[in-house]
């Protein structure tokens, strides 16, 4: 084994056929409020949205096992895992597939967001291993990559085309000795892409340093839906100003103008004092503060076989989410998730989940 | 689901087809001599013995992960585990199959081979979710029974025949509420077998409390492997000569007398002061003492699809044992692994595996 790429495998675009869906447990109780209760239901129904498409797997850690199992819908698989904590988009591997339809991994190296510059936990270490049991139990080969990369980070369209962020993926704390053309090189080489469009920055206040899944990610070939926000106040009007300005003149790997689908943001959102006071701060974890504006995002929902999960995150702004997406993906039925609980722990239905294509 | 018999499920005897094997990966200092690693070394063996006929998975703890990953050959699966220690034949699950090929498992109760008295070690929790965990990722329906049992206790020919013995199964330390009558109709509903042959004694010495595995099993339907002793001061002689009258004059589920081969048993072997010396004893868990006969069988070997894997004890007697199994399995190898490790932990080959019918 080579490199995916030279191997003949790309990565396929997450609307591409599914043979499941792979979660991680929350259980952090420096992350997650109230014992992680109320975010284990919500990743609970998370899995259970999910379960309605395809087979989804939730790894669990042996102290929660029998919890989860009990919570977690009979059609969920429940299998024991270490990890550091709850993000099997970040942490579990990317699939790629070649031409015959076999599948294998990449395992990146995983830093927890930034290792001790700006990361969000310390230590990180089982989390860095999640990729590589989550493929034995697949019995898939493993590539493990040579850098430092979240799941988070990039999307693709299948077609040769990734998407990313600069503040991430150029960012001092992931890759300091890379530059953009040796990056791009990777990337190309472990997922089989041909052209990446760089936005520059990923949402307002989000602690992935701009993840480009809560931002931007594509709906098809040739169309990518967007966050948006048209309060000059919000510091976010510009970040999404800027990437739409990219956008407009970027072309993917055909050479094709793209189309930009406008998702308006939830919000803005901040953590309440009531929700702050539930977490049990410890050292070696980002603490959470009451007042802290929520990087929350419609975009971050996942595409499942026969739905789109999208985030629930503010009655005002929900249903017309709903809407859009609907329109956007008119094969699938839109379920929302209540997600604020997600939302509190960093993240969203997107970042929770991992595809393994068929 | 009401029982595997109810629902229309057998138990296929050992030498039908089998998608693969699980195994434990063994840590227990207190159980294992010199860290483990002399039995880590014989456990690497057998499964790399075994994935020369199908696929093997091994279950090992998050501590151990790596280096068990390291140790073990690539075509080997390894995928995190909790178990208290590394007995996948007693603690993992037993797999039923109905005729149109469908394959569900039962999960029986553990209780460490005796619970508080008589038994191995304490505690035994996580032992007792192994079969749910194996379930779980084998997504086998999981039918728990209501009372305990380890996979070694039985032995089945596939027709509807099931062996064991009395030593264990009606041992007050197992279910001192069910009688013998109550048993018979439990395996029957379980394992979906309507007769039950019953040897009084297990081997000397066996602290499984006389599982039939190290004991006699079946090699086809209508003939069994019998260890054997021909020296009158042994105190294994009376038990095997017992046991040879019980199965003279059996009939099996068609009614037909039992052929019994005899496998001359090795030894007798004992512990000797530096392998005693090299266990750490702890609380909780049974001492080991130089000089305590150990429970040496050649009829503790294992069917794999293409070969029998089979202890090597003891350079006077292999060779023999290992011909008569020869002739015992004319259309598979006989690969020896040499397996004293295995046998100073308390079992054998076939104890530490467990098949997953195809």
């Amino acid at each position: 084994m080579k490199t995916p790429a030279r191997d003949g495998f790309r990565m396929p675009a997450e609307w591409e056929r599914h043979a499941g869906t792979w979660m991680l447990w929350p259980e952090r109780h420096d992350n997650w409020r109230e014992g992680a209760a109320p975010a284990q239901r919500a990743f609970t129904e998370v899995a259970s949205a999910i379960a309605q498409s395809e087979p989804v797997t939730m790894a669990v850690s042996a102290q929660q096992f029998e919890a989860a199992r009990r919570a977690l819908a009979s059609a969920v698989r429940v299998v024991e895992m270490s990890s550091n904590d709850a993000w099997m988009r970040d942490v579990g591997p990317t699939f790629v597939v070649n031409a015959r339809g076999e599948r294998r991994g990449v395992d990146w190296i995983f830093n927890s967001w930034g290792g001790l510059t700006g990361g969000i936990y310390s230590p990180w270490d089982l989390d860095d291993q999640v990729a590589a049991k989550v493929l034995e139990i697949e019995r898939c080969a493993r590539y493990r990559a040579p850098f430092v990369l979240e799941g988070g980070a990039i999307h693709v369209d299948g077609k040769g085309t990734l998407l990313t962020t600069e503040e991430c993926l150029l960012n001092p704390n992931r890759n300091p000795d890379l530059r953009r053309g040796q990056i791009e090189s990777l990337l190309e080489d472990h997922l089989g892409v041909r052209k990446i469009i760089w936005l520059g920055r990923g949402v307002y206040n989000d602690e992935t340093d701009g993840h480009v899944d809560n931002l931007c990610c594509f709906v098809r070939p040739g169309e990518v839906a967007l966050t948006w926000c048209d309060d000059r106040s919000d510091p976010q009007y510009e970040i999404s100003h800027e990437a739409y300005e990219v956008l407009r003149s970027a072309r993917d790997v055909r050479g094709k103008l793209l189309k930009v689908h406008k998702l308006q943001q939830p919000g803005p959102l901040y953590m309440t004092e009531s929700e702050a006071a539930g977490i049990e701060a410890a050292p070696g974890c980002k603490p959470r503060r009451a007042g802290e504006r929520l990087a929350a995002s419609y975009v971050n929902f996942y595409i499942a076989n026969l739905a789109i999960v999208m985030p629930l995150l503010d009655a005002r702004t929900d249903g017309r989410a709903k809407a859009a997406l609907s329109r956007l993906f008119p094969g699938r039925k839109v379920i929302g998730v209540p997600s604020r609980e997600i939302l509190l722990g960093g993240g969203n239905i997107h970042c929770i989940t991992q595809q393994v294509p068929k």
